[in-house]
Parts: C-alpha cells; sequence; structure tokens
C-alpha cells in the first residue's frame, strides 16, 4: 500500500470549502451556458462536452471568480455580486482554455492520445471533429461573454464587459496563447532548443497569458479600479510562471497517475523544462520565489481574499 | 480567342465605382489591423496574412460597409462616418470568413490542396501551423471587435459594439456556421444523403449565417433600429441562398480557372448541389427568385443604398 500523498491544502480549510463551493456553481454553469441541441448539433455538442465537462481543476475559473471576490472585498463591495458578475467570464475562459488542449492534442500538433485520463477528442470523434469542436468552444467563449451578464441598458457593465472581451481574447490570440503555441511548434519542427530567456517568453504566452487574462478579466468584471487591476497583473503574471515550473516538474517526476496524460512526455521529446535547465530543486525555489512575488504585489492593491492561498495551492500541487 | 465574359457588373457602375473606392479601405485596414511583429511571432503573422490577404471578392466585409451605409442613409446620418464605425467589424468578418476557409481545407476536413488559385494554407506552412493560423484569425476578429472602433466612454457605441459581437460570434460558432460545418462532414462520413431541406439548412448555417451576420452587424454599427434591422436580416438570408445556389452552379459547370480552387469537386464527391437536385434552370430560377425577395424585404426598412445591386451582382457573378 502506498502512503497517502501529502494534502496540498492542509492548513488552508477555508480555501478547500470555497473551492468545494465554486467548483459545483462552475460545473453548472459550464453546462447551463453550452449550447445544445437542436440549435447546436448532436454529435459536435458531444465533442464539445466530451473536452469541456472532463473535470480539472478549474484553475482559470477558479482564478476569475477569486479575482472578482477579491476586488469586491477590497472595494466593500458584495463579494456573492461580483462572483455572479464574473461567472459567465469564468466559464468562457474554460472554453478557451479546452479548445487549447482539443487543438493541442491534434496529431499536427503534440500528437496525445490520453487527456485527463481519458482518450482524446480526436481519438474518440476523429479529427475534422475534434479541430471544429475546438473552433466552436472558443467561439462560443465570445458568445458567453458578450451576452452575459444581460447588460439591460447598464452602461457601466457594457464597459466592463468589452474590456474583459477585450483582455481574454487578446490573451487566447496571436499575441498570446497561439503565439506561444505556435512558436513551441516551430522549436519543435526545427530541433531548435531554448535557452531560458527563450523557454520562459515561450511558456509567458503559453500558458501564462491566460492565466493573466482570467485573474485580470475578474477583477474588471467586478469593477476594479486600475491600480486594483494592475496589481492582480502582477500576481497573474507570477502565478503563471510559478504554474508552468510546477508542470515541468510533475512532467519529470512522471506523476503521470495523477496528471491523466503521458508522463514525461515533454522530456522525452527533448521539448526544454525547467528542471532540465535549472536541476529540480533549483526549478522548486524559483516556483516558489514567484509565489512570493505574487503574494507581495497584491499588497499593493489592497487585495486578499483567497489568492494568496490558491497561489500556495497551485506551487504545492500533486497533479 | 473566347469571347470577353459578360460583365456582372454592367449597368451597375454606381456599384463598380463603389465597390472600387471600398476594397482599397478594406485591404489597407485588414492590414493595419493585424497583429504584426514581434508581438506576434514571424512565421505564424505570415501564415496569416498568406491566406487573409490572398485577394478574394471581400464580400462579407462589402455587405458589412453597403448595411452600415444604407442604414446611415435611411436614417439622415452621415454616410462616411458610418462607413469608418462599420470597418472593424468588416474586417473582422473576413478574418473569421478566412480562418473558416483554413480550417476547411485541411486535411482532415475536405482535404483541399487549391484556394484562389494558390496552394492552401496547410500546403505551404504545415497542418500545425494552419490549425494556428485559424485559430489565431478567430481570436483576433474579437480582438479587432473589442477594441475598435476605440469607445472613450461612448456609451451608446459600446453598446453597439457588444450587440455586434454577440451576433457575429453566435453566428459562428456552434449554432451557426461551425454547426454547418459538422452536418457537412457528418454526412460525408457517412456518406448520408441531404434531401432539399437538409440541404438548405445545412447551408443556411455553413455560409448564410455568416453573410446574415455581416448585412446585420453593419447596421448594428451604423445605429440602425430594430425595424432596420429586421428588414437587413430578411435581405441577407435571401442573399446567402442565393449566393449558395450559384456557388453550386459555378461548381458544376466547373469555371475552375476563375474559382481558383478545385472544379467539380462538390458534385464529384457526391456532395449534395442545387443543380443536382433541382437542376441547372430552376437552380438559376431559385437565385433569381431569393435576390427579388432580398431586395422587396429592403422597402419594408426603407434601406437600399447599394444593397440591391450587390445582391444583383451576388448572383451574375462568374467566379
Amino acid at each position: 500500500m502506498s502512503p497517502p500523498s501529502p494534502d496540498p491544502l492542509r492548513g488552508a480549510s477555508s480555501l478547500r470549502d470555497w473551492l468545494e463551493a465554486r467548483r459545483p456553481e462552475v460545473e453548472m454553469a459550464l453546462d447551463r451556458y453550452l449550447p445544445a441541441a437542436p440549435a447546436c448539433p448532436d454529435r459536435l455538442g458531444e465533442a464539445m462536452r466530451y473536452s469541456l465537462l472532463a473535470g480539472g481543476k478549474r484553475l482559470r475559473p477558479v482564478l476569475v471568480l477569486a479575482s472578482a471576490e477579491a476586488t469586491a472585498i477590497a472595494s466593500g463591495a458584495d463579494p456573492a455580486a461580483a462572483l455572479a458578475l464574473a461567472m459567465p467570464a469564468a466559464c468562457a475562459l474554460e472554453l478557451i482554455h479546452t479548445y487549447s488542449l482539443v487543438h493541442d492534442d491534434l496529431p499536427a500538433m503534440d500528437d496525445d492520445t490520453l487527456r485527463r485520463g481519458r482518450p482524446t477528442n480526436h481519438v474518440v470523434f476523429g479529427e475534422g471533429l475534434a479541430i471544429l469542436a475546438g473552433d466552436a468552444l472558443l467561439t462560443e467563449a465570445f458568445v458567453l461573454m458578450a451576452r452575459e451578464p444581460a447588460s439591460n441598458g447598464d452602461a457601466a457593465l457594457d464597459a466592463r464587459k468589452l474590456r474583459a472581451i477585450a483582455v481574454v481574447a487578446g490573451a487566447a490570440g496571436a499575441c498570446g496563447m497561439v503565439g506561444g503555441q505556435a512558436i513551441d511548434l516551430e522549436a519543435a519542427g526545427s530541433g531548435a532548443q531554448f535557452d531560458a530567456d527563450g523557454l520562459k517568453a515561450m511558456h509567458a504566452r503559453k500558458t501564462g497569458e491566460l492565466i493573466r487574462a482570467s485573474a485580470v478579466a475578474g477583477a474588471i468584471m467586478a469593477g476594479a479600479s486600475d491600480a486594483q487591476v494592475a496589481a492582480i497583473q502582477r500576481f497573474a503574471s507570477e502565478l503563471g510562471l510559478a504554474f508552468q515550473i510546477v508542470d515541468d516538474i510533475l512532467d519529470v517526476e512522471g506523476a503521470s497517475a495523477d496528471l491523466g496524460k503521458t508522463a514525461g512526455k515533454d522530456a522525452a521529446a527533448g521539448k526544454p523544462t525547467y528542471p532540465a535547465l535549472y536541476g529540480l530543486d533549483a526549478s522548486r525555489r524559483m516556483a516558489h520565489e514567484c509565489v512570493t512575488r505574487a503574494v507581495a504585489a497584491l499588497d499593493g492593491g489592497g487585495l486578499a481574499g483567497q489568492l494568496p492561498a490558491i497561489a500556495q495551492w497551485v506551487t504545492s500541487r500533486t497533479n
């Protein structure tokens, strides 16, 4: 019998309670917001739901919501109202994250057959439908952010929604996530090795931008001031880097069962990783330093709520 | 020597002049709005520009602009201002149309190697980058519509932009264009034949929805009333159907050189077409009836401008 895993949420019971309250709300909202038959063709809807409702940490929605709540608390506004305002954006970020995984797993990209412990989308639905399901998930994210919450002539809400769409689309697009994927693809194709700066820059786009946009979109939807948005930006940029370092560490350590994806794949493929460049101990130290800087950034905006605990959780996670 | 082609713009010199004025504006705006290096990685930017700036009729931007101008004229507003307000949406619609072509041409989809007389995107850049270029074109469309025209605190403009984003994203997504592509893909995979209603419903999504959204988005950006939007909706729905019927006729007639794509492909692949279902003469008659109904719909909203001439042009085109 293997010993029980260390509990990454130990000593953070309020974060656990908070996550246990938020995650079912996110799952229900995702299911409710997804287009359904007959407007959405059956098989396309199945393919979208297969990947979207496959579980996962829901880190991006959690960040959207925690950031909205922290903004409300700091501003003396109603946290519950902020959570409700931010829920559509929270779901939209998960739609975008899921689309990126579906396309990333395609044979022409990472060619992966296992994700979250299940066959990848194209293995189940075929390449053509997997491409379309990704396209649809991405597009529906913007349908959702444009329509919800309903504006009803509230000009301030309209302005927040537009600003959030601009932030999220910008982070997901050619200068953000897709740009990072293109850089990664080019390097893999040419056999070129990243140096430390190149690796950081690639990950800052590929993973970091969407994490940053999640936290920023939550703050915007809750009516954050410019100073608050700036503090959240700094927090989330550090968090995104910490997240990627930990991901690399977990990949090298081959925590395959928990990760539910092909373990050691990046390292085996000769893809650069933080442990390969710096060693495991230094990588762990770097992740912790990121979290320290992330939490310090929040003080500047008088923000907190669950955000510091989420940063700790992200680095101490085992999957 | 072959006789000169009949000129589809004969007797419509004002439309020709108008198109000659608008198209360079669209080309310049597309080039200006596209993200550039270093924010956008070089090769990704190249792949996006390769397909986006490959020419074409620019039907969707033309419809956005004509619809905005007609709305302004009917409302006694400044047509030039309406054109400027609608230009970002006009470009966004072309970005979305181009992304759909890039993904549609992929080996896992239509597997086409020729488009607008040139090798398709994945032939030049590889499948992985073609997928990413499509993803980026789609995402940048929403970056553009959210950012431009700059709101500067104009609440009425914010409301128009949000409404236009909702219309365009809805038309491009699972219940619109991508849904139509999924239905088409499913039918091709299963060998199932469409009946007349099924064919019309598939095309209404796959081609019609984006044409409809183009015209509607233009009207919205120009501040159209609900009655004007409704009239434009009816106009554009009929126009979309006419466009597809003519596309099928041109495919069957094998006007390959002008179309710049593999001619007779749909018919040869056993895909249902209007001529196959109804014969050529009846198909031509149906297209003309659509145009008649389209133009009649405009009268209800007191709209005109270039829209009736564009409808005539779409059905009399030879490529």
